[in-house]
């Protein structure tokens, strides 16, 4: 046994009722944010973050999750326009209440997010070696999904809200951040310090959606 | 503002540094654990995790996770059958050193986890009507992998250890559980009280992978 392994061992912890309880708190709370102040956030914080997301579990330890801090204007332009242009289009396949509603909803904080990540999959990393994902190669996709999930909480225990952008032309986004085109696009995050706090999802108090009761998503066999 | 507005304003968290260091510390020993204790683990307990999982976030709040818990000798022998089957195939894609260590590991908790799970993506789901999910419809199933990663982080916190095994032939499990041959196979889950409590993968212990530095996954556009 090594002495990395006896550190191990020394310094398990144990997690008690009372950390069990926030941490329900913090799955809770933790919310899709589409409006942020302006206050910045500290660049170490967001360095941190990426760290804390980089602890996510990966298949054969491939650590595929790349992560772009998006700065410039131009970049930043190039995503608000893409994102713009997509969600025009989105409205169109709705109609009636569905689109009234669907107009009416802030879906992306592009413009007042101080903050924001672009989160790639290098698909071709050779980290790994393969293992565990030769009949389910998604599972690749899904540890860098992972990480983002890593970081929405840890951002949350700091205060932090995070929107997930969906709506964009994934192809454009490479295209707009020159990234290598064989990255593929997980997710694009939005974060910063939000407007308002909620336990419930904005899409659920909109009345986008309802919420599925747990004997309809669990079965027995 | 609805009286459901009102309870989330006054009850909203604050985290402080104490659950910071706590929650950094879940992130660290969280692990995916091949080797279970014979323990039974209590069942309100597992439909607990399985509620705290369908809080995670989902594209439209479409909640489209399936839950499976496979109770049966006959189910939970056709999903080992499958991963052995699969392991073989898996082995013989590798040679020499990497083949021996390969070998060596233990990849699944199939014979000893005294709970399995098998997360599903329901793919037709009407659910959240589409709504962020036309220009990457992949974020219906990143929204399960969202919900398993929940359920993975307060599985640890409950001192209960969770295994991916994802060497498996996705549509055999569909087959061998009897699901909808529609569901989309996401993870098959060991849980189980774990033998040992480790803060460093095991493919990283074993010398299978390294951990990639945080400059070698970051840029700045």
């Amino acid at each position: 046994m090594s002495t990395k392994d006896h550190q191990d061992d020394l310094h398990e912890p144990e997690f008690d009722e009372s950390f069990r309880q926030q941490f329900e708190e913090l799955l809770k709370w933790r919310r899709d944010v589409r409006s942020f102040r302006s206050d910045p956030v500290d660049a170490r914080l967001v360095e941190h973050l990426i760290c804390l997301a980089s602890l996510a579990p990966s298949v054969g330890h491939s650590q595929p999750w790349r992560f772009v801090i998006v700065e410039s204007d131009k970049c930043r332009e190039s995503v608000r326009a893409n994102f713009e242009d997509c969600n025009r289009e989105a409205l169109k396949l709705y109609s009636g209440e569905k689109a009234h509603l669907y107009a009416s909803l802030k879906l992306a904080g592009l413009r007042d997010a101080p903050v924001q990540l672009a989160v790639f999959l290098s698909e071709k990393t050779h980290h790994g070696s393969g293992l565990g994902r030769i009949t389910m190669p998604e599972t690749l996709e899904y540890s860098a999904v992972l990480a983002v999930h890593s970081l929405w909480l840890a951002a949350r225990t700091h205060g932090l809200g995070l929107g997930w952008v969906s709506i964009l032309d994934p192809v454009k986004v490479n295209r707009g951040l020159n990234v290598c085109p064989s990255w593929k696009l997980i997710a694009y995050l939005c974060i910063g310090y939000p407007k308002e706090d909620n336990s419930s999802p904005e899409l659920l108090r909109r009345g986008w959606e309802t919420t599925l009761p747990v004997g309809q998503v669990l079965v027995k066999r």
